[in-house]
């Protein structure tokens, strides 16, 4: 068991309507003068963006907006966004959507309260040092954003995809009403699920220390989004498995199912991130067409946590040898993919990679993780290539 | 499943080692001037307050101390602990202990920020609209007060325990450093154990709405604690028992296992204050001495909620009906008492009391929770009373 921090300073407000307590949420922070900023134009669309900035007129809160935050978002558009908020005086950033928006958000929130380039933080060249507030209304439960401490930002030269973590970009609140995300397309509500169990998945599978109560609400919060997961495919607009999945993407990466751990693996993540950042693919579907080659090639070095995997999160029976029960675990977890309509591997993914795409990809995947990485198993460049040449 | 809201701001150092970050973490969230609160001898005859003092010392924080916090806290401390911040110009609370520490520090917090008299909070006549900053180190895992808003004060005029809660009284930070409960005696251990459930417990058994994720988390986490209150009794100084207990009790009370549901019942903790009010004794003692009572005499009104209990925290087989279940269940859980050597009656708890002493407590129970409260069953004077006379 290792020492760690929890660190969760997110005011949650969950639930149906909750979106109409936002201009209180950013007076009690201390916002006078927001930037909103969303992605495509569901939200304009679905009337949301047209409730917010009335809700914001009605509380005399200035605001101006800033929409086109895409999956993958762009470092242009965080440019951008940096440049209206000095522009505007921006004191408190908005963001209304998924993760792209938030993460967007996170970035320009760093750039406005930092000298120099914003992409150095997600370049490893240095740490922020402030981050403007932020308050979220969530729209997809997926990347757990509007509660941890991550964003996720691809810079459209060379396609490189890269993440920062700093406690600066907790949001101040977030604003969770299940309903918001019944509009979903199917594939999108399934790539969150996805999503949402690697977040749990990549501190769960780890040769480091564990603990007991974390293991246990870890796999309490897995089983939840699978009979969830499944329970949407047949009916998109069942409030309580928006609910449960919903509130699952909040704690599935804020912190509490990694305690005591060493960190986590997390290379399904950064494998899949070379994957984002050359193909434009949905994360969570990249994610699960990864998942399944990483499992088969670390899970020998990893068996306890393999087999407790199998036995506790997919009701494998306890009986064969530990490889065989690690086994039985990995083709559940595919079977509940295949059931929830992800691909699980890189052509079902509708990804045909060269030989000389998956070596690029391995590449950049080992240069971005300084040539070594993983807590299941340390990976170099030839383990990843492996890995990728087996999810073709 | 209810809307519900969820602000647990209180960053968390935890592990060995942590309270030598007690400078830091002061000057981070901006103490100049320290009141360090504690209770008995026991961190004075550990060094603890000696190791805080030097730290403090070392970094420049001026402080004063204020010891003498007791189980069930009493006002009378709180009034001093008051006069001597305003005197001192102190503008940040340390709370070394457990949760009496801490819940006399919050009292003392929100009686320097708030006019008037600090007990007006306790006795439900208005709300705080402030409380001093305030760090924890812990060194008791039991009350969780540490990441909860609640605090409870004990009035020795008429011997009235109220509690009171508020985001306020959250604290900035809590160091959970596990090696600093070892100490315990095996008594106050396993009263912690009983207090930590029993906050779960409270939140679980609802006729209310509830989430699969909250009520997985939740009996994980009982699980959990039952498990290495048990490695406890055989072996008090294991650390990682030590650390999931630890852990547990801060995330049982920190509003996490009751999301979605209606707020939870309370009356074992209601009737245990009036115990705790009149005789003094352990709070977690307390609880365990009336739970068994409590749970006979509302268990058919909540019978789902006890059916599901019986099978997925204490593994009673799913045969028979529903009643038999439960039934099991809760004679499962009392067995479990015994095995942590807790009380499963006042008798055994030491209590002697009256028919009037039981009169007494009902009616004083009625009248703080005006009238009629509980929801796996709605709890009137008449009930209160029948359930203490069950319990002796």
């Amino acid at each position: 068991m290792f020492n760690f921090n929890y660190y969760t300073p997110t005011k949650v407000i969950f639930g149906r309507k909750t979106e109409e307590k936002v201009a209180d949420l950013i007076k009690e922070f201390g916002g006078t003068k927001v930037l909103i900023h969303y992605g495509g134009g569901s939200v304009v669309r679905s009337g949301l963006l047209q409730r917010v900035t009335d809700t914001l007129d009605k509380a005399g809160i200035a605001y101006v907006t800033l929409g086109g935050a895409v999956p993958n978002p762009h470092l242009s558009l965080v440019y951008e966004g940096i440049e209206l908020c000095r522009k505007e005086g921006v004191d408190f950033l908005l963001a209304v959507g998924g993760g792209s928006a938030i993460d967007s958000a996170k970035a320009i929130g760093y750039g406005v309260t930092n000298e120099g380039d914003v992409w150095d933080f997600y370049d490893y060249k240095r740490q922020a040092k402030a981050c403007l507030p932020l308050g979220v209304i969530l729209t997809i439960a997926a990347t757990g954003s509007e509660m941890s401490d991550s964003s996720v930002i691809t810079k459209e030269d060379g396609l490189v995809k890269r993440g920062y973590s700093s406690d600066f970009g907790r949001a101040k609140f977030a604003i969770m009403n299940p309903e918001l995300t019944m509009t979903l397309p199917d594939y999108q509500t399934a790539c969150g699920c996805t999503d949402i169990m690697m977040h749990t998945m990549e501190r769960y599978f780890t040769n480091g220390g564990n603990m007991e109560i974390t293991d246990s609400m870890a796999e309490g919060l897995l089983r939840t989004v699978m009979t969830n997961a499944e329970i949407l495919v047949k009916n998109p607009k069942d409030y309580d498995a928006r609910a449960e999945v919903m509130w699952a993407g909040s704690l599935s990466h804020n912190g509490l199912t990694g305690c005591g751990n060493d960190g986590g693996d997390w290379m399904t993540h950064k494998l899949e991130h070379e994957l984002g950042g050359l193909y434009d693919v949905a994360h969570g579907a990249g994610l699960a067409a990864i998942w399944g080659s990483w499992a088969r090639y670390v899970y020998k070095d990893c068996l306890p946590r393999f087999r407790r995997f199998a036995i506790n999160v997919m009701g494998v029976e306890p009986a064969g040898s530990d490889e065989e029960i690690a086994l039985k675990g990995i083709e559940a977890l595919e079977a509940f993919f295949r059931r929830i309509n992800m691909p699980i591997n890189l052509r079902e993914l509708g990804v045909n990679a060269t030989d000389e795409d998956l070596a690029l990809m391995a590449h950049k995947c080992a240069v971005g993780v300084n040539g070594a990485k993983g807590s299941a198993k340390l990976l170099r460049e030839a383990d990843m290539l492996a890995i990728f040449k087996a999810s073709r």
